[in-house]
């Protein structure tokens, strides 16, 4: 059982300058994060500050996406406490800990010193190689309606509720080839965001989508970042759109990979950064 | 020696629709993301994919607002290349790795195994136990004039010179009650910018703003989740004020810090998050 997504807190809404200010007490919606453990067949291989909610789609998705699970099928995904929760404030039954059971078949994975950090879980440029290693080039698909993609920011919202309600969310959105809005998950996170969708894809939930999601778009909220081409690649999507920018390396992966990515997408249009 | 922090590439702008729609290629100004390793007396403590720049301050700052250095004072601060950057992309002189050296007086660091997350470097429940443990409430401070923080965020912007060329960059600001910009830092990432920022102070380049940082408030784009309080707290900080949303988390901490936390700093006004 997970913890709700959003906790309300009274807070003082200040409005008007000098003399004419208001300071008003009102509840505010507020974006739950806490961390939650992720295990590859009893292996910690992470812990991430995530939202509550699709927790063993998040731990799937993120050994997916990462890598870990080099294509070994999961045979059971199980969502334990694992301490009293007690010391945090969340409750006993709070689901803290994702095991994502291969029945050993999975790979060992590899314990890595030190922090990691940056929205992401990279850990340095031996990452970076490794992804180009283990990633192929994805397969040519049928370019994207620029019509549709210059829309999806603007679909995607509506299924954006946690940003509705608190606005302090990310998200990461499935479309098709018509624009329609397939599946959607949100998260404190942007990466977080991205691994639920791709877990949910891998464990069914995506219904018409299967893994890899060749022919299929994943539009993110934010900035497209390393991470999120790494992620949308190893799920095979053919598309990637951002409401902002991508970083340079994201855009030279995009382009290695294959994948089309767009950036920027206001009301006046985007930028297309690959292919080239 | 560091890359730049933005590098060109040509993009196509995407503007219009169907049979008036225009394709122009043009160069397009991004950041850089990159790895760096952060060492504390030549033990790995973190890597983080940072924008170039900065990055003995960046070193500085994580151990510092991370806890790692315990109140023992740095004597030193080196960067260096940690391979030839071939593989990356990267030139045989861009610095990789920074080693922050006391001499063997800071506490040994933890091996932590696995990755961490969501732009922070948090490592779970024990690490916020741990954070209450050793963070003590933050001493009173004379109020800041609500004017000020209304608005710090406008005033911000003038210092942030990489969000203007990319449009991609989160940053983190020093300011007084005055409400004068003193130090800002930028990079991809948002605890980043953060640890530049408290890294500067600690290494003095803040001049006026010396550590803890009582009675100076600390500006930063984006939402305030808990890394950013956190960060704040350890520097002493006496203010927050962010241009969107804190999390459940943050604003839990920053009551229990006596750490003044204001959100979504916008034209038409802000909310007060902590005290409560």
């Amino acid at each position: 059982m997970s913890r709700p997504p959003t906790e309300r807190r009274t807070v003082r809404r200040v409005t008007g300058h000098d003399r004419a200010r208001t300071i008003v007490p009102r509840p505010d919606e507020l974006i739950v994060e806490e961390p939650l453990s992720i295990l590859l067949d009893g292996t910690r291989v992470s812990t991430t500050m995530r939202t509550p909610g699709h927790d063993e789609e998040l731990a799937v998705g993120f050994c997916l996406s990462e890598g870990l699970l080099a294509g070994t099928p999961v045979i059971g995904v199980r969502a334990f406490a694992e301490d009293d929760g007690a010391s945090t404030g969340t409750g006993p039954t709070d689901t803290t800990a994702v095991d994502v059971e291969t029945g050993g078949r999975a790979p060992t994975p590899t314990p890595r010193l030190g922090n990691v950090s940056s929205s992401c879980g990279w850990c340095g440029s031996e990452h970076i190689d490794e992804m180009y290693g283990r990633l192929a080039p994805l397969v040519d698909s049928e370019p994207f309606d620029l019509e549709v993609i210059g829309a999806v920011a603007e679909r995607a919202l509506g299924a954006q509720g946690l940003f509705a309600a608190t606005g302090a969310v990310h998200a990461a959105v499935v479309f098709d080839r018509a624009g329609s809005v397939l599946l959607a998950r949100e998260d404190v996170g942007r990466h977080n965001a991205v691994d639920k969708v791709v877990g949910a894809l891998a464990l069914g939930d995506g219904r018409v989508v299967a893994l890899p999601a060749t022919g299929f778009g994943l539009f993110v909220s934010g900035r497209a970042s390393i991470e999120m081409v790494q992620k949308a690649w190893a799920a095979g999507f053919s598309a990637v759109v951002s409401v902002s920018a991508p970083t340079v390396l994201a855009v030279d992966a995009a382009r290695r990979a294959n994948l089309f990515l767009a950036g920027f997408v206001r009301g006046d249009g985007f930028n297309v950064y690959a292919p080239e």
